[in-house]
């Protein structure tokens, strides 16, 4: 599928995991929270019990790669790409390595919802670092296959993919470093960051198939290759804004919601500037210029 | 021996060796070890009491990597390899690199080993330490050799080395920071893994000897090369099944033999729910949904 | 503005940047703090009360990048370049890369501006964080940028370039650090010191369009190619040349400031050797040689 | 003096130091010391009395680069290489790279010296940090430099000098992360060997210029190319040998030493077993056994 299609599923599928996890990372630090919950279906759905409790962000990373494995192997509607070796051929050839490519990068994003469903089964403190692990792993797995996607293929595709490769690779870095350093503020802000660019950027390679100036990209044109980068830069500004966005509007739900959450029983503690509503808020920022000056 | 035999010498050695440490990596686990304590061989062998207790690891390491070292100079029975210069060709040439970078490979596992038999005569708790340097070195010394070792081969058999070289880096990166960080249960797994990983790959690379399709792999070929990668991720998928199998097992054995453990006097404390039987099991069961719902 | 005025306005930024972060690490060294004050601008700011305190360097890091991005479109005076697609062309081509490239880099020092005087006006301490993040990404675009910026370029450009590329990803590098390890004296000296290195490299890319021996660099020959690194290693040693000598400067200054700053009230704890004058600065150099030899 | 007797100067220099650093190493192991004590030069000097205190090391730091710096301009006899450019040229071309390159290297180390000859008049603590860094940055200038040294050499000369670059690269690392972890004996023996292995690698490259078998190396032949990597796996093997033998050396020296160390008043706590003679040796050894087993 290194089509618009297979390149739109993904990046709609990250981006509503990244911005999912950037309302989690926003709502924790608002909450002043040191762990990081993540939210959990309900426990009775569709009139069944479930046996435990899973989060959505697992059952999503499920469904999502499920869907793209199927596209992978059947899509359009009439195909069979289910099969990794042209049997007819007496040399025995290899055939549709891109699908199996992408294929095996889905599947590691199972395993990692896999991973995450088990885990949250078990509800055991060292699980974290298991489903940090699985996701990590994910990552690196997609940085892997995708330097060898790349390989006999244009300056340009290289240049674009090799930009994904960036902030997947820093992800798996990430989440490797929280399998030893869990529960890191700064940390969770990094990667629902670094989750906003990859995805904005695979919606830049889905532009590319659908140019805006109604030109198609030049892979042999200098000037295409350096405004890539370019826009790679704007990008990272374009997570920025997005994560503050993210963090107002959460910020201001949360200021709305306190005092309904209140009622039902809350489990972080919050310090009376968040909770108190405006005219603490007016007072605290009448304060701010007389202990300043320092 | 750039033959099936020298691969699947060092692969099975390798395996074994991944086996072994992943049962010990689940043993400590269970038994919530901090530290990973290796078998030792009994005191007494053959009627011959020994003047040191030294672990079974520690002998294979060595007895592994001399038959390795054999194999290199006089195998096939009847040639003789133990040179290194020419001297009847004036022009004094080099000869046999491949086997030279092999038993220099092979000697430094030789060198670890010997490190682990000096040190666990001593007992003292720095030569923890030097036993993970010496083993640290193996590998590195593993990835250096394999880089020169690829030079001037095929492209199929560089991208091969080269993720049996990625595995290898990264045990001998962990074993350096076991050097100061001993006693890291993430560690352990992390290394038990990659060694897995390690090991199947050497198999895999044992395969291309003798193709399941019947038919030789295709060094020219960009589909045959594109899927030594994809089978890599698979080889990394299957190092963690391999390992929740080997944990799946050590549960079994340890639930039986945690009665049979106790009355030899344990030395680990355990929590009742692990050692209790299933009473406490369908307890503990039972008591998660209520403490879930977070 | 791949010219002497733009190097030269960049150049000179960096070096009044570095020559005041250089001045800070030293007062702070000398007067032992624990915490990096930057100077903040005054309360009234013609004869206006400024709503909240900003610092010296947030306004200048928001001014100098804002000229130079104005410089890009509009200098030299007549022309306009503030377009990145030459719509009259129906193969609708990109234009004015460099530009494009050197406001984006800008544009990044501009958003860490914007993040230090927003964090200064919350003095939070998480705030401090934010003010790291954002000036390690300004470096990390710095970086990426120039290594898309010397693509089709010769081999001397390419060199220079990297070589201003080294420092700047290592400071961005230690910015990073700096988010989890705040306050870490050593971090500051390191800091100073890439700054100088990479602001007197940027002069010495200023000398390559006005050769002080008359002849320009010749990007073609291996003798100049080698003297670009040397001269690189020399301003390693500049740097820290600079660096002793503002140190020094700073020494002579605290000394004598200090009598007239304690009677308008020291904010930080000195130990007596350094506010107490010249007696018990010979006593304890009387004192040294006898704790010595050790 | 990219001559038999520049890389001799520089190889027996650094051995040298090796050598020295190695014993202290040792020594401070043996004697269980938390802090490297270097040797300081005696108070009096050819009758003259110091100034202040010098260590040895300090002093070789100066004197050894000193002499290859007036060998790279002035020698053979009778050439002046005190130049830069070609002033008689009318291009002014630059001249004599490889030498300004040297003594770039050899200038830093000088630095070095300087600063711990400056340090250690000081004798404050943050200055050892400063030692440690100025050191790094002579071993980074080294690697640095070496890297455009062997631009348009050929294969041989340029795989021999990058296994130069590795330890240098590792030992300017080593000494970096010593500014923030300093007294971490693992660094020390890491260091030590480091240093081993590159000055016996510099002995491997003298050997090049006078071959033992006769015959020079060609570059052009891959089974050389091979064997210069197998030589510096050996190399890395001999570093742990010859630390081995130093350490056997100084355990011998410590042990008849100790009684005479005795009555000058030792400064560091030794346990029993180590200064206690064979009666202690004996019983802790028939000890081992009992508590072994584990």
């Amino acid at each position: 599928m290194g089509t618009l299609e297979g390149h739109l599923l993904s990046g709609v599928g990250f981006l509503m995991y990244a911005f999912y996890y950037s309302s989690l990372t926003s709502l924790a630090l608002l909450q002043k929270q040191t762990v990081l919950n993540h939210l959990l279906l309900p426990r009775k759905l569709l009139g069944h019990r479930l046996i435990w409790q899973v989060s959505y962000e697992a059952v999503m990373k499920v469904i999502v790669p499920a869907f793209g494995i199927i596209g992978e192997y059947f899509y359009p509607l009439g195909v069979n790409r289910l099969k990794m070796i042209d049997w007819k051929d007496p040399r025995r050839l290899f055939i549709f390595k891109d699908n199996w490519q992408h294929v095996t990068m889905f599947g590691f994003f199972i395993l990692s919802g896999v991973v995450d469903i088990v885990s949250q089964a078990q509800q055991a403190r060292w699980s974290m670092k298991l489903e940090r692990a699985a996701e990590a792993l994910a990552f690196y797995v997609l940085g892997l296959l995708m330097i060898t996607h790349i390989e006999n293929k244009n300056a340009l595709e290289i240049r674009v993919h090799l930009l994904l490769v960036l902030p997947a690779f820093l992800l798996a870095l990430v989440l490797t470093v929280e399998i030893w350093v869990p529960d890191n503020a700064p940390l969770w802000v990094l990667k629902s960051w670094m989750g906003l660019v990859l995805s904005t950027w695979m919606m830049q390679i889905c532009e590319m198939y659908i140019p805006l100036t109604g030109q198609p990209w030049r892979a042999d044109n200098p000037m295409d290759l350096a405004f890539v980068a370019i826009f790679f830069c704007w990008h990272l500004a374009l997570g920025v804004a997005l994560l503050i966005a993210i963090y107002g509007l959460c910020s201001l739900w949360h200021r709305h919601a306190s005092s309904w959450t209140k009622t039902l029983g809350t489990k972080y503690q919050r310090c009376p500037t968040e909770s108190g509503g405006e005219e603490l808020e007016k007072l605290s920022a009448e304060a701010v210029p007389q202990d300043g000056g320092v």
